[in-house]
C-alpha cells in the first residue's frame, strides 16, 4: 500500500521498537537517512537500531555511533533507499519476508512490502525523511540535519547532478539553519580523493586515447594498474566518470580488465550521444547517459571492438 | 553611503542610462552580476549595456549576447563585485572617478564611489542581485536566472565552499523554479577540464612528494611541463589546490617555476594548519588556510627550503 507522510507518520508512532536496514554497498544516502531516522525516532521515545551493514565503511561510522544492533528483536522493520529486495545485504535476508515499511525515492522501485512510502520525485531518500521527520513533529537536532546533509548531498554530487530540484536546495537551506558543519562533509565526500584513486587517475589520463576527434575518449584500467597502487574497490568507485570529465569528449569509455580475461565496459555521453545504444550492440544496458556492457576480450581488443563499433551504429551521427 | 537594497533600487529607478562594469579576470559572479543587472534594467525600460572586458572568454559570450559595449555614454555607471578600485581593467580607467553605484559582498571592499550597496555575509554578488532585483519589482526571467546562478554556483564552488549560507540555497531553489537548466553550465564550470589541464594534473600527481608521514604534500609545476603541454593560465587556474585533494595531507604546496629563474609557491592547509605562517617564513602572505610566498631558487632547491621551514616552524605542531 502507498503511504502519505501522514499516514507514514502514523504507522510509526504506533510502533516501539525499530530496526533500519539499509543496502548492499551502502552510500551516504541510504546511511544518512537510516542515521537520522533512527534519531528521530529515539527522539520519539522509541527504541530504534540500524542493523549493522557490513557495508559501512569507517568514513560513515561517526553518522553511526550508538546506533548499530546485529542481533534486536522489533516490532516494525524499516527499509531505507532499498529499491528492490535483491538489493538487501544478504546477513539481512532474513528479513526479507518481515520489513513492514519501505522509504525510498527510485522510480524503479519494486514493491517488497506492505507498507510503501515513495516519492520518485526526491533526489534523495533524505529528502523524504526530512519530510517525514516534519510530519512527525520532530525538531530536527544538529544531529540529525548532518546525517540528512550527507544523504542529500552525497545523492546529488554534491547540488551537481540534475536530479537536484528546487526542493532539494529549500532541504538544504533549511538543514545549514540547523548549524551543519559542512566543511569535514565536503572534505570527506567530494575534495579529497586517496592517492591510489589519484594515482589511478593519473595514470589513466596518461594513456587515454581520443577518437572521432576528441569526441571520444577511452581509458584502460588493467589489473597491473590496480595492483601497482594496492587500489581497493573503494578507490574505483564511480571510476568511469573519468572519461567524461574532458572538455570536448561527448562519449567516455572505460575500459576495466576483469580476473577472466573479459572486460567491462562503462559508458558516459553527453546530450544527444545514445551510451546505452552502444553497449546494446555487445549485450548490455542502461541509461541514454550511463550504460554498461562486458566484452569477451583482452583490453585492447576490447578497444577495437568498441571504436569501431561508435563508427559502425553511427554514435555521432545523431 | 552605505545603501539599503531599497535605497538602490530607488536610485536606479531614478536613472535612465546604464554601463555597467566588472572587474579584471572576470568570473561568473562579475559577469554574471553585471548580466542580470543589465537584463533587469533593461525590464524597466532603461537602456543598460555592460562594457566590454577585454577578459570576457567565450564560456561567458553567451551570458552577455547582445548586451556589451565599448562606446557608450550612460548617466549611471554601476560596479559589480569590483572590491578596490585597483580591480578595474586598465580599460576601463578611464571610468575610474565617474563610478557612482558599487555593488559587492566582499568583507574588505575598499569604498571608491558615492554609493555603496554592500552586503558581506553574501556567498556571491549575485546574491545581492537577486535581491535588488526583487526589490526593483521585477520578475526574474529565465534568462536572469540562469545569469545568476552562474554567479552564485561559481562563487561558491556549486555549493561546496564554506561561504555557503542557508540564504545561498534559498536563492537556488527560487532561480531552479524559473527553469534554469543546470546541466550545461555544471558541464562548462565544473565537470568538463581540458586536456592540457588533465596531463598537467596527471603529471603533478605522479611526482608528488609526501612529507612528516603523508601530512605534507609537494607537488612541483616546471616551465618545461607547462609547455610539453602546451597549457595556458586558463588551464593552471587554481591549479594549486589540488595538493590539497589528497587523503589525510593537511598541508599542499604547488612550487611553479617562473621564468626568471625564482619559484611561486601557493599553499593550502587544513584545520589548525597555518598556511600563512608558513609564507610569512619567506616574505609572502595570505590567509591562514591558503597563502603565497617566492623563493628566489631553482624548482628542487626551493621544495628543500619550504620542507626544512615546515620543520623548523613546527607547522604541524600547533
Amino acid at each position: 500500500m502507498s503511504m502519505s507522510l501522514c499516514s507514514a507518520a502514523e504507522y510509526l508512532k504506533g510502533h516501539d521498537r525499530f530496526l533500519i536496514l539499509t543496502h548492499k554497498n551502502p552510500d551516504g544516502d541510504t546511511i544518512g537517512s537510516a542515521a537520522a531516522l533512527c534519531r528521530a525516532l529515539r527522539c520519539l521515545g522509541k527504541e530504534a537500531y540500524v542493523y549493522k551493514n557490513p557495508g559501512f565503511t569507517p568514513r560513515y561510522s561517526a553518522f553511526l555511533e550508538g546506533m548499530t544492533a546485529e542481533e534486536y528483536m522489533p516490532d516494525c522493520i524499516v527499509a531505507v533507499d532499498i529499491a528492490d529486495i535483491k538489493l538487501l545485504p544478504s546477513v539481512c535476508e532474513k528479513y526479507a519476508d518481515k520489513i513492514s515499511l519501505a522509504i525510498d525515492h527510485h522510480p524503479t522501485h519494486r514493491s517488497f512490502c506492505e507498507n510503501i512510502l515513495l516519492d520518485a520525485d526526491a533526489a534523495a531518500c533524505g529528502e523524504i525523511i526530512f519530510s517525514l521527520i516534519n510530519s512527525l513533529g520532530i525538531e530536527i537536532s544538529l544531529d540529525i540535519a548532518t546525517a540528512l546533509y550527507v544523504a542529500v548531498s552525497t545523492d546529488t554530487g554534491c547540488f551537481l547532478y540534475s536530479n537536484t530540484t528546487p526542493q532539494t536546495h529549500k532541504i538544504a537551506a533549511a538543514l545549514l539553519e540547523c548549524g551543519v558543519k559542512t566543511d569535514l562533509i565536503h572534505r570527506d565526500f567530494f575534495i579529497t580523493k586517496t592517492r591510489a584513486r589519484l594515482s589511478i587517475e593519473a595514470k589513466l589520463i596518461d594513456g587515454m586515447h581520443f577518437y572521432c576527434g576528441g569526441k571520444a575518449a577511452v581509458a584502460k584500467l588493467s589489473l597491473a594498474l590496480i595492483s601497482s597502487v594496492h587500489a581497493t574497490e573503494d578507490d574505483l568507485d564511480n571510476i568511469g566518470s573519468l572519461t567524461r570529465s574532458i572538455e570536448g569528449a561527448e562519449l567516455g569509455i572505460l575500459i576495466r580488465e576483469l580476473e577472466d580475461g573479459s572486460c567491462k565496459l562503462s559508458v558516459r555521453s553527453g546530450e544527444g550521444v545514445n551510451a546505452a545504444a552502444l553497449c546494446a550492440h555487445f549485450g548490455g544496458g542502461g541509461h541514454i547517459r550511463a550504460a554498461g556492457c562486458t566484452i569477451n576480450a583482452p583490453l585492447d581488443q576490447a578497444e577495437a571492438q568498441v571504436v569501431a563499433a561508435v563508427d559502425s551504429l553511427k554514435i555521432f551521427s545523431d
